[in-house]
């Protein structure tokens, strides 16, 4: 079980504390993801010096590469990568979808074959829940069917009953243990009948917290912010609300206007790679001839090891060159960003400061 | 000018102390790379951790990616790169030789197409110097003519005479700063006769140091040894002596054993990126399946950042799925050996301990 605070709220934006095993987190929190048990080119202790005091790693690959078997003798994934902080694992589910070849959904589960070696897979509920606990998860997320923007009606319904019945199978694999828990995933695409029938049925059980699933992988922020509209109202007001895989800081600051809690997502580390950093006012693509021959900062506001030591000639150079170290600056700027913006969003919800004051006009990549 | 100071001698081995305008350097001294002005997958914040005082970067790289000319308007690489230690810059005559295309060497000095545009440049000794100076180089190096190994001796000759000539112009077009200096170097190939004219061409000038240049490119390191054995004997001994490019861990410490003061090598950055490890009695190939259980460190008697927090089980992993941290800590790591061996070296030289104790059996990777 974990315990999960509310400290203020602003309109239906909810400041709150999240007490786990292995931090004490304050909402709304932004998860950098360490998808293979490393926030790419960032080390743990980079990740710590950030504000980060949770990470999202994935089930999927860690069950192929280097195994769940190999992480749990290691002492589980805590350990295995060194990072003292929380851990949520995702169910495998997403990336079976997206990723895995020849992958075939029966009520028994998803059965696929590697994107690595090919080699043959059952991701059923209870296995992804027996791995996520031999990866000493702090929390587990439940094995959904996910399904691609647009979807039919009946695509949508089909995929959420399904995934209901896979939610209390999660449910009845996982073992309790104090400061863990296990949150459950809305589903239903862009169907509001589906997302409150979804959302009545895993109320009715014993989950610590809820995720909205299923946005973010195509539709547009409009229709995102439209199912958040209706879903989270008819979540309960005592548990932490988490949206999948989301996002650009646009797109944090209106899903906290709704009611989100907690999000992850690899665009600050991925865009990082790419030679794209986020700063104050918008974003902006370091490769850029503008940016040749200026000696600032990435973020004159920003106080993080990239910003207090290096230009944004220097950084272009490094990027334009392919070295690696122009990846791990921008990563580790672009994690900061994103964890002092989520410091901003909670401070005006305490303050009663309307969150519009953080949107800015350009942040799209 | 920079100041040299004997601390001890044992056999030909000195320990001394190299007094620069950016940093005091203890000698034996070991200079990482830093080609592009970065050493590869470390922050400036990680060198300095590594116990480096001074580091090396390349003149033919900077001279092309981002030029010489944005270097100084930077403010210098010092300032450019972010690092506060010493930095020793290559006249970029090796470069020539081994990177570009379509180079002719003249008396003026070598014409060359760049590696990356094609676009023609001419690296005269005068321009070296003077893109050393822009760069804002601690230690300066005159340009000299590199051969391969083997050569004949009309081929050495040729080269060796050519390189004295550039010598005197590129100690000419120097310009003389407290606490800088410029260093000659020593060519000849395997030719006793050549290196020994070299070496009395070189000392009648007023150089700050002396380089041993064209070994280990490609020799036995018995020749190497060899070489340096009449060389280094032949050069003033108030003057710190520098091996470019060198080398393994065994062929440091002969070097040093030989009376050799300075090193500067690629090998601990670029094996670690490779996946290779220098410990304690030899060196490892960390994608190695003896290692994907071992949860011991990549050295228990190590006491960087990668040795204190990862085990080689996490690290093999890294490695084996093409993340960056497995660069960044087999890097880190590397480097701290070598800084830790040149530690050891000083050590015994001042108190007087063999040298033969710190050669390992297989550190060949």
């Amino acid at each position: 079980m974990i315990k999960f605070d509310r400290v203020a709220s602003f309109g239906m934006a909810r400041a709150g504390l999240l007490k786990t095993a292995h931090a004490m987190i304050e909402t709304p929190v932004f998860m950098p993801v360490g998808t293979l048990g490393t926030v790419k080119a960032i080390t743990p202790q980079n990740l710590k010096d950030t504000g980060s005091k949770i990470i999202l790693s994935n089930t999927y690959h860690l069950m192929l590469r280097p195994g769940d078997e190999l992480v749990e003798k290691a002492g589980g994934l805590r350990k295995f990568m060194g990072w003292d902080g929380a851990i949520l694992t995702d169910s495998g589910g997403f990336q079976v979808m997206s990723l895995s070849a020849l992958r075939k959904i029966t009520e028994d589960g998803a059965i696929f074959q590697s994107h690595i070696d090919g080699s043959k897979h059952l991701l059923s509920p209870e296995r992804s829940v027996q791995i996520q606990h031999s990866l000493g998860s702090t929390i587990t997320m439940v094995l959904d069917e996910c399904i691609k923007y647009p979807s039919t009606f009946q695509e949508a319904q089909s995929a959420m009953v399904l995934s209901s019945r896979w939610a209390k199978r999660s449910l009845d694999a996982y073992k309790k243990r104090e400061g863990h828990g296990i949150f459950a995933i809305v589903q239903g695409g862009q169907y509001k009948e589906l997302r409150l029938e979804s959302t009545e049925q895993l109320k009715s059980f014993d989950f610590d917290g809820y995720a909205v699933g299923g946005l973010a992988v195509g539709e547009p922020q409009d229709l995102m912010i439209e199912v958040l509209s209706y879903t989270v109202n008819a979540l309960p007001e005592n548990k932490p609300r988490y949206l999948m895989g989301v996002g650009k800081p646009s797109d944090i600051v209106k899903a906290v206007q709704q009611g989100i809690d907690m999000f992850d997502c690899v665009l600050p580390t991925r865009s990082g790679r790419n030679g794209q950093a986020f700063v104050t006012g918008g974003s902006l693509n370091i490769r850029n001839l503008r940016y040749k021959e200026d000696f600032s900062p990435l973020d004159e506001l920003c106080s993080c090891y990239t910003c207090k030591n290096f230009t944004k000639s220097y950084i272009r150079h490094l990027v334009k060159s392919n070295e690696i170290l122009g990846a791990m600056l921008l990563s580790l700027h672009n994690l900061q960003h994103y964890q002092d913006l989520m410091k901003k969003i909670r401070n005006n919800i305490i303050n009663g400061i309307n969150l519009d004051t953080l949107l800015y006009e350009q942040d799209d990549l």
